[in-house]
């Protein structure tokens, strides 16, 4: 049966090219058509998105393709946020106060090659590059595809077809363009956009800076971050306003402005960053948008996932871990159901919209966590507070960051729910100065578990 | 200057019309090109929208040009909602305790009529049909259309376009597919459809029931409403679920099912609707959807504003009159500018968007009270208390539902915080029995406001 099944998978990225390694394991017959090159063999454009954090709902993943320890090798862990001040101090506030938790820079370009690797290994998955999916008949299952070496057109028809083609999903716009598919859509925009930049290795190939963290410099209306690569260097991410404010991306408009705002807001990168001006004009600017919509498939012959499904801004480190966490949860709602699509299809998207949904509103909180609230006394309070928790209680206590990045086991709603309650019991009562923080951790952690639950009945 | 300033407008509905005329009113040259035929020389297609809720922001508007008489003689008073039970027994829930507020059924075609006659009466406005737009380059402000009589396609340029042109807007679509323009959008459907049906009058052209409210049928699940008609009828509308529960729009698949279906849940209905089962599969079932987003205008060069910028589920009788309402505002935004477009352009959709998404809300909102809570105790308790008060204190107390339909000098968004808070509070009060009924008007009115008070502080 498996083997007579035709199964179409839109876009090699991250998500297609996992979920691809996946099926092909279990015996599906699984095409993945990309439109863009076979990053394996050809140079990829550099200045977007060239590292990511990985965490423990990505490893969940990789760990079900028997990839955990093949990833490992690529990661580089950190152990949390480095905050850099204006005047150059920098202080290190940990993810968690379990030693056992931290998440991992890793590149998407080694990572993305390693899973096409394991799928075209299999003799029942193949690849093909430079096929750009112009739209898909989706009532028929019939994709079609410009090979963008030769202009060639074919048309594929197969018995089920993945979206994994990212937020810009051919099949996420054929649903929305059929007037009768009923299909809720959202894409939202921030008022900030991004552009990437290197703090290069020294000339020994040595970090110029502490690896094992995600450095930020939070600036209230804007931050930058870095997080480290293999070679020594680090990709630094600058987060601004389009418009508005003293500073935006589109008044920084001269190499000596931007010099002069690195030099104000960020010294003490100045002398990390030798090409600053030139990235800073030769890198694209880009949008932080969030898709939401639903449903994500047609009648079990189609289904959209990954970003295609759920675009997020990337302040939680969680795009990639969301992507992978639907392969994994793809993956066992298909052996529930004994590899009926349809019911499979329809009960994986019932599930796991919430979730997606939840990290998409926890990425969007974070973005103002990261570049203002880390650096206000209270945050900071809250941090220390919480590392102690979670070091005397660690079997316990989870901060909200904690179930978010490194509780596998609890979707992202219940982490969201839960954790904005317990962030806003312990900040209530810091403020009205109700937490004696020389008690016992496991009176705190009880006075801390009866406010939420107050919060959460309210 | 303003006669040499080339006007165009897309759409010739009720938002488009109106805008038209108060264009016009002003000196500017208007063309409006609209996609269907004249419905003044031609028959439209029934079976969609025959009648529609006016009431104080709409007039308002229509003030402003000078037709509020001309419009009150297409009108029928409706002072309240006619709830009807399962046994066929009848109760008026009236809106207000106030005697001059009520709501108004007017025809969609004969209002539509009256602003494309006023306007065409201008020498510098005039309209075509049959002209459908099929694409607007909005960076240069040209529109293209296809004649579909004769198949001409034209291409039109203005130094200003307005996209009146409703729900499925093309100008919306083209901000929409612009990649580089950061657009936010949202549509969002009811898992509801609905269908409209008709009461036709009395062979002496009578009314078959009180002519002077909104006939509702709640049933929980779904319900079905009634509008008078000048000529003795009553349009008549069936929101339904499209699946799911004991009966939906895909099940009722047989004239005996829509039959037995009718005579179960709405026995009363069945001797005024003779021609149920013809009608009923003959008319359309359409969805029922909200449309959001952000920005309005491209560079002050063009602007959608209606359905086009913010279609709305129709529940709170609001579509036409928040269409209405952004002529007047931006009537009064192009005043306050010196007829500055771009400045009017910016500073309009800053002030409507937080007014329009909140009709939006309350219009949902109104979808589950109507089909649901009106039949509920506490909900009927909380109507007559409210009712008192309007009676006792008409300058002081003004329920949400006054708030939205007859207080047109407070925006939808403050109507929406308000209103919410201050029902929570009532509901809340009767539940706990602290409100003793016994008491003086002004008393209780001191005891809501504190109530409410908290809850908006909290």
């Amino acid at each position: 049966m498996k083997d007579e099944e035709n199964i179409l998978i839109i876009g090699a990225g991250l998500c297609g090219s996992l979920l691809a390694l996946r099926l092909g394991q279990r015996g599906y017959n699984v095409k993945v058509m990309e439109r863009r090159l076979d990053l394996r063999k050809e140079d990829i454009s550099a200045g977007r998105s060239i590292n990511l954090a990985l965490s423990n709902r990505g490893i969940k993943a990789l760990k079900m393709v028997g990839l955990e320890n093949k990833v490992k090798s690529l990661c580089i862990p950190m152990y949390g946020r480095m905050l850099h001040d204006k005047s150059g101090n920098t202080k290190l506030s940990k993810y968690s106060g379990r030693k056992s938790e931290y998440i991992n820079s890793i590149s998407r370009e080694l990572l993305t090659a390693l899973l096409i690797d394991e799928a075209e290994a299999l003799n029942n998955v193949s690849f093909e590059f430079h096929q750009k999916c112009d739209a898909v008949d989706f009532e028929n299952n019939i994709a079609r595809f410009t090979n963008t070496k030769n202009g060639t057109v074919l048309d594929y028809e197969a018995d089920r077809i993945f979206g994994t083609d990212g937020a810009g999903s051919t099949l996420r716009k054929s649903y929305l363009s059929k007037r009768k598919f009923l299909f809720s859509f959202s894409q939202n925009f921030l008022t900030h956009g991004y552009k990437e930049l290197t703090i290069p290795a020294t000339k020994e190939g040595e970090f110029q800076t502490e690896k094992n963290a995600l450095h930020i410099w939070p600036r209230g209306d804007y931050m930058i971050i870095a997080l480290p690569n293999l070679d020594g260097s680090f990709t630094v991410t600058l987060f601004l306003a389009y418009e508005g404010g003293k500073y935006n991306f589109n008044n920084l408009n001269s190499a000596e402005k931007v010099q002069n705002f690195f030099s104000k807001e960020f010294p003490d990168t100045i002398e990390l960053m030798p090409d600053l001006t030139t990235e800073f004009f030769k890198n694209p600017t880009s949008p932080l948008g969030t898709i939401k919509c639903f449903p994500w498939q047609y009648q079990g012959k189609n289904l959209i996932l990954g970003d295609a499904a759920h675009a997020i801004v990337p302040f939680y480190g969680q795009g990639m871990n969301a992507s992978f966490e639907d392969v994994f949860e793809f993956d066992a709602t298909l052996e529930a159901h004994n590899g009926d699509w349809e019911a499979t299809f329809k009960a994986f998207q019932i599930k796991r919209k919430k979730d997606t949904d939840g990290i998409a509103d926890l990425a969007i909180d974070n973005f103002h966590e990261m570049k203002d609230h880390v650096a206000s006394t209270s945050f900071q309070q809250k941090r220390t507070l919480e590392m102690s928790l979670e070091t005397a209680l660690p079997n316990t206590y989870f901060s909200k960051y904690s179930m978010v990045t490194f509780r596998e086991d609890m979707g992202y709603n219940q982490a969201m729910l839960l954790g904005r309650a317990q962030d806003k019991a312990i900040l209530n009562m810091i403020e009205k100065k109700q937490l004696n923080l020389e008690l016992p951790a496991i009176e705190l952690h009880e006075k801390i578990k009866a406010e939420t639950n107050s919060i959460l009945k309210s």
